[in-house]
């Protein structure tokens, strides 16, 4: 572990509180990692403001000593984009949690960068509105993280990613200085728009420190369904009659019976549906007028478009049935070891990306198990490749980087992306290039520079 | 005018379409301006390019002899963001207007930067799908000019500006060298995400050639309404219901009595509603219950929301509603000389802010009337001030300058934007300062530098 020099060490003692700065191993272990546990935590310290003004003297001092930094939320990421490994100070947001009254007019809330998603999304629930940023960790992200790796999660197919739903942001440059980018306004086109630089950027180009969020209207009853069909095609076929159904989709998740094998195996589920299926859809739907649903439901069932299907009666059903989707992460841990990818392909691709992969993986890789699932709505596979029970883990890990290559060549030959929503971070870096030309990575390190021209703003990821 | 050196000359020549230079005084004429008519157009050529290939020779080639280009799409700008004053070759997109065949499963469309917004409307409906930036110039407006302005419009409240309408961007650089960003992914977190850049650059930093747009289904049935409302506060206390009201909105739009007198004189109107009032609201709603939405109608009359309103019966009388509104630009033209600014603010400060700038304008600038109209559910105002018939006109010009900087004092004051969908082109660049800082102004010079070192891209516009 560096040390940090006694000249910064005299000046956070002097000009901040007593508690700004830990260095408590505890902390350090736990600031220093996210939801990824490949790197080992290793920070010099953890820095803890209250303020925008205490993280603008911080980075004054840290560009002063060239002392790296690592932006640090609610740690959920899955890229290893807030781990810091290096001996460098991270700055958690998780002290600044304001959030102000609501704009009910406008439809806008701004608040500190470290507040929680779901208590975001209860402070403006009161006044029938939702900041429609949503997933599974949304108990721990804070709003700050979810911007800066432009989160996604299963309402996109509705609402688009987090980009999306951000109005203003206050941000924090390495020099220390403070940026007011945009604020409660719907419109600004008044030159290149810098908000969108920072929205993604994982925290290299500085520290957001404030947002104001665009907010949207709670949405009415959902209606949610869970259909069997024999194939990927079959997927496909039933997505493209749900786009013109007579409903808003709120979510169009897919899985597969490997994937439910592993959630049946972990974990005691109702199985709402009378017998396995090879492919499974989680189809979830805003203002449905009931007999129109059905009508469509039945056309489907007439039409052999499916081969089986539910309408949750109650939210017990819909929960269960979300469970099953949302289950499914977790039991393939608890059955195996799964090894992670999240990709992106042009919706109308997948099926000749996913037939090559099984073909390519069964030629090179035999016995590998590939459980697949995602938000096939927007076209995102979460791949998870199934260590075989007999083998290895370190054989295993061994060839799961070429692998890695082998999966990425594909997606870029039906272009696609290898990082659909958790962003590059560390783990991705090297598997950049199948994404983004060496011109692109020119460009994206130019504007680096250019913010950031000591380079200490989360060093090592992304590029 | 400007002589291109005659090696460039030679080249073209060599190596392009004998028509794909044109230096005929006409094309120069027409090619060099916009919808603005202040400045003069003084271009030396006009290149029309059918591929992105003649482009990027075209661009190689400006690079090698330092030719300024001006990209040139619809040329509908309203901020001189596409006129060539300064002796430029117009790189016109209008012969490159490629759609490919409608992705419907990705509701996705690729198409070539010259395609005209309407024809892609168009091209994507027979498929029950829209490409929904919509606004009074779609007929001519091209999709390049829309995206590298951020085109705003009419149904920005229902479905945001051009840039969440994007999935993919080939761009050419002053280099040459062709960029592809993104495709037709809805989901892709590799970095920064250097499409927004493009998006709003107004031609400084590169020329787009193709777009992957992003479609969505055609709206249901709309109903169009019109209401009177005394006041400001009233435009504001109705936004705030029909927030909530029984329906989706696709249009909330104010005018006041003084726009609407122009367009009685200039026109010969149908009035829908039985006398005249300050202010009117057209309110557009989608996916109405018919007995909700007049339920909700004799609510507004019950507790005085509303003095009077509305209901179109029938396609023709939603169109002369909308005529009204749209007729407004042209009859403050028609019927005096209008000076014309496009702001916007948080719809919170809108009354605050209107009521500072009558005061101020009423001491300041006697006898100008005031006219004022926009989408103001997006907060944006269409500030039109009306030279007095009295005045001399070189008089009133010689003002407007001094009046635009005590309007963006105001607009700086209630933390507002002084382009709102405009732009800023050339008309509002001495003005850029009232919204964005000295350090903003840096950084996008520093974007500016990174892509087009030799400064040849659209020069002196926006900063």
């Amino acid at each position: 572990m560096t040390a940090l020099p006694e000249a910064l060490l005299a000046a956070v003692a002097r000009d901040f509180p007593a508690d700004f700065l830990s260095v408590d191993p505890s902390d350090l272990a736990t600031f220093g990692r996210d939801w990824t546990k490949v790197h080992e935590p290793r920070p010099t310290a953890v820095a803890l403001p209250r303020t925008t003004d205490e993280v603008s003297r911080l980075l004054r001092l840290c560009t002063a000593f060239q002392v790296p930094v690592v932006p640090s939320g609610g740690r959920t990421g899955l890229a290893a984009g807030a781990v810091a490994a290096q001996g460098e100070v991270v700055v958690s947001l998780s002290r600044m949690r304001r959030m102000n009254p609501v704009d009910v007019l406008g439809g806008t809330v701004r608040v500190q960068a470290g507040a929680v998603t779901e208590e975001v999304h209860r402070h403006v629930a009161e006044h029938g509105l939702t900041w429609p940023v949503d997933f599974a960790s949304k108990g721990s992200s804070q709003v700050g993280g979810n911007i800066a790796t432009n989160a996604g999660g299963v309402k996109v197919i509705r609402y688009g990613l987090t980009r999306q739903w951000v109005l203003g942001l206050e941000v924090v440059l390495a020099s220390g200085e403070v940026l007011e980018l945009g604020g409660a306004l719907e419109k600004n086109n008044t030159g290149i728009d810098l908000r969108q630089l920072f929205i993604g950027s994982e925290g290299t180009l500085g520290i957001i420190t404030e947002a104001t969020l665009k907010l949207t209207r709670l949405p009415g009853k959902l209606d949610v369904l869970l259909f069997a069909v024999p194939n990927l095609a079959g997927v496909l076929s039933l997505f493209r009659e749900a786009r013109t159904g007579p409903f808003v989709i709120t979510a169009y998740e897919f899985f597969t019976e490997k994937c439910m094998a592993r959630v049946r195996r972990h974990r005691s589920v109702r199985e709402p549906l009378s017998s396995p299926s090879e492919y499974y859809v989680l189809l979830e739907v805003e203002r449905a007028e009931p007999e129109a649903l059905e009508g469509w439901i039945t056309s489907l069932f007439e039409r052999g478009v499916v081969t089986d299907g539910t309408l949750a009666q109650h939210a017990g059903e819909a929960a269960a049935i979300w469970a099953l989707r949302e289950g499914i992460s977790e039991s393939l841990s608890a059955t195996g070891m799964p090894h992670k990818n999240d990709i992106a392909l042009p919706i109308q691709e997948l099926e000749g990306f996913c037939a090559e992969l099984e073909s390519v993986f069964e030629a090179r890789y035999p016995g590998w198990e590939i459980a697949l699932f995602g938000h096939i709505g927007d076209g995102n596979l979460h791949v998870n490749v199934m260590k075989p029970d007999a083998m290895e883990k370190a054989a295993f890990l061994a060839r799961t980087h070429e692998a890695d290559h082998t999966m990425f060549d594909l997606v870029r030959k039906y272009r696609g992306s290898i990082s659909a929503e958790h962003g590059i971070g560390l783990l991705k870096k090297d598997y950049l290039a199948y994404s983004r030309s060496g011109t692109e990575i020119e460009i994206m390190r130019a504007i680096k520079r250019a913010l950031d021209p000591l380079g200490i703003m989360n060093p090592g990821k992304v590029f």
